[in-house]
């Protein structure tokens, strides 16, 4: 059947119809009186999900690019910094770090953990000199499905008092709480086609006043990804660059829904979405890649045994319609990843599940009671 | 009434419904069979449209960031390089080429005239020690409506045989010919809002073998718009981060349209576009700002005497509901400019100037002959 897709992983993330039919109203100029108002309403949404009273930036980029600009604007060459590395997006950010001749340590951790908050302190703590400039890190790693503790390693970030902390929302940020202003997060990027509900196409950076005081002597090159060029034009409800007029009237009705939801109510969503599918997946016999104290609420990663994650995932495509992510690198073909991002629902969490649990059967798995999955998503659900 | 505006601004330009209703559709994952089947067929439609047999590179980035991409990604700190200013993006690469660090020598005209060539050709005969490595040009200068003589530049560049030519053709792709591969242009970039009738979030830059030589030891600091990653990636089908999947939809169905239409077709229609616009100007006592031998097959850019460039444009817009745009920097306010570029046909012309005279009568205007334009515009398309 044509266009039955259905979109379980942890991005492009599904869209309301409500947004698709408001990107495809035909667009005006972006230096119109009429889009200015638009862009001062979702101006004004970004810093309520973003609980921070600082202006959010928005960027034609690809969450990438969003977290490129976090970095870049707000450092100089040769700057040291730490970057949190336990799956492909920390790794990335230590890559794009180098590319500018910073000074990179990582702090890794085994892909699957989390990143352990100690390492980070006893580094902060030993750098007297105060020469570490920044803690880049990764929130919620899409790669492994692994919430790394942003709150404590925070606290060490504070505790050193120099180094600005840079973080990758791009699957926290709509799933989880991400209080900018309560924790001092300097740098927060984050991507559209996640939990913003909306498709790709827009990045998001909130930078607090500490990070702007870093960015007027920051000397790496930057044009197109410079913050300071978007914070004068946002400041007046408009944009440096021309912006992707259709996707901001997306962006505008996602942001109006998720008003009306309420955090609390996304939150605690995302969080009953995540705990129905970790119990369904450990209710047929698999296992939850990322351990229960830092399951990710934008994915679920999946480890099977006896049984080929890629056979699941082209069954669940071929007979079923539902597209779940693979591994990256290394990970290829050993995990497979359930996405429960943005515009999702326990009914779908149900019906993946559902046919999660057929294709197992399909594929002669024997590990799992048929209807137990689905049985354990429910009594969460219910509970 | 409402959403009954017409778009007569040289970008966003005019958008086709099919495009439109193509956007509006769920996205699906960008690392599926399906997603790639489409950016194939994309791929080799832009080869068609920049008539190169090189792939053409698509970035989530407005224009200024795709001319930037095609900027650093060939040239290391310190390179000499000749920037071409007439107009706001000519001056626009000027001031990249500095963020970067690069020796900036710019060859000026006023805005309004176009570049001169010999000023080029002067510069490149004289650097016989091949220290020059690239020229960088605005084709179609937005901003003033000039057309620049690209051909005739890239002679000379030729001649010189190290510098690389770099082309911003944002308001020329699918305007005018720019036959790249017949030229040798080395980097030519372009933006989806404006010949490529889609909506802004697009960008796009086509690189030269010779360029990608260049690639290879140029050392200024990139990742996001680190063109070698979508080089690989683009040649397997896909994208190096995650692409505004909607938009690719518009996309596609905007250069199935494009296709149908044909090259010579489209760039016959924007001459006669160009021609009636300019006609009509005239005809109406205003003058075009860009001479007859240099104008812009995008935009017509209109200097008015003895009534006010913003009051024409604020009556056009209250009482007509037409945006036409207004002049940037220094000639904010002693210009507009009529947008003929990507989704505009004659009838649309007819009506933009029919608006405008009536604009002109209600201004009490006495310098034009009611009808004068329309008639002016009638000839030159019957003709």
């Amino acid at each position: 059947m044509k266009d039955k897709n259905m979109l379980m992983i942890p991005g492009p993330t599904p869209v309301p119809a409500q947004v698709l039919q408001a990107m495809a109203k035909h667009p005006i100029g972006h230096r119109s009186g009429d889009y200015s108002k638009i862009q001062e309403e979702v101006s004004a949404n970004l810093k309520w999900l973003h609980q921070t009273a600082q202006d959010v930036q928005m960027l034609t980029v690809s969450g990438t690019g969003a977290m490129e600009a976090g970095i870049i604007n707000f450092l100089s060459r040769g700057d040291r910094v730490l970057v949190g590395c336990n799956g492909k997006f920390g790794e990335r950010w230590g890559e794009v770090a180098e590319a500018y001749g910073l000074n990179v340590e990582r702090i890794t951790a085994e892909w699957g953990k989390p990143l352990d908050p100690a390492a980070f302190q006893e580094k902060l703590a030993a750098d007297t000199e105060k020469q570490i400039k920044a803690v880049i890190l990764t929130h919620s790693e899409t790669s492994t499905a692994v919430l790394n503790d942003l709150e404590t390693i925070n606290k060490a970030v504070k505790e050193h008092g120099e180094a600005l902390i840079m973080v990758d929302a791009v699957t926290s940020m709509g799933a989880i709480s991400v209080p900018i202003d309560e924790w001092g997060l300097d740098v927060v990027a984050s991507g559209s086609q996640k939990g913003f509900m909306i498709p790709p196409g827009l990045g998001f950076v909130a930078v607090s006043e500490k990070a702007w005081k870093a960015y007027e002597t920051a000397n790496l090159p930057r044009y197109y990804l410079d913050l300071g060029k978007y914070r004068k034009a946002t400041a007046k409800h408009t944009t440096p660059f021309t912006p992707p007029v259709n996707l901001v009237f997306g962006l505008q009705v996602a942001l109006q829904m998720m008003r009306e939801e309420g955090l609390e109510a996304i939150f605690a969503r995302h969080q009953r979405l995540t705990q129905g599918t970790r119990a369904a997946v450990k209710a047929l016999g698999l296992s939850p890649f990322a351990p229960d104290d830092c399951a990710s609420p934008a994915v679920t990663a999946v480890l099977p045994t006896g049984i080929e994650a890629e056979a699941i995932r082209s069954t669940l495509r071929n007979k079923f319609d539902i597209a779940m992510a693979g591994g990256q690198d290394h990970l290829k073909g050993k995990i497979f990843r359930i996405g429960h991002l943005g515009f999702v629902c326990e009914r779908d969490i149900l019906a993946a599940i559902a046919a999660l649990e057929a294709t197992l059967q399909q594929l002669g798995y024997e590990g799992a009671t048929p209807g137990a999955g689905v049985a354990a998503a429910a009594a969460v659900f219910v509970g």
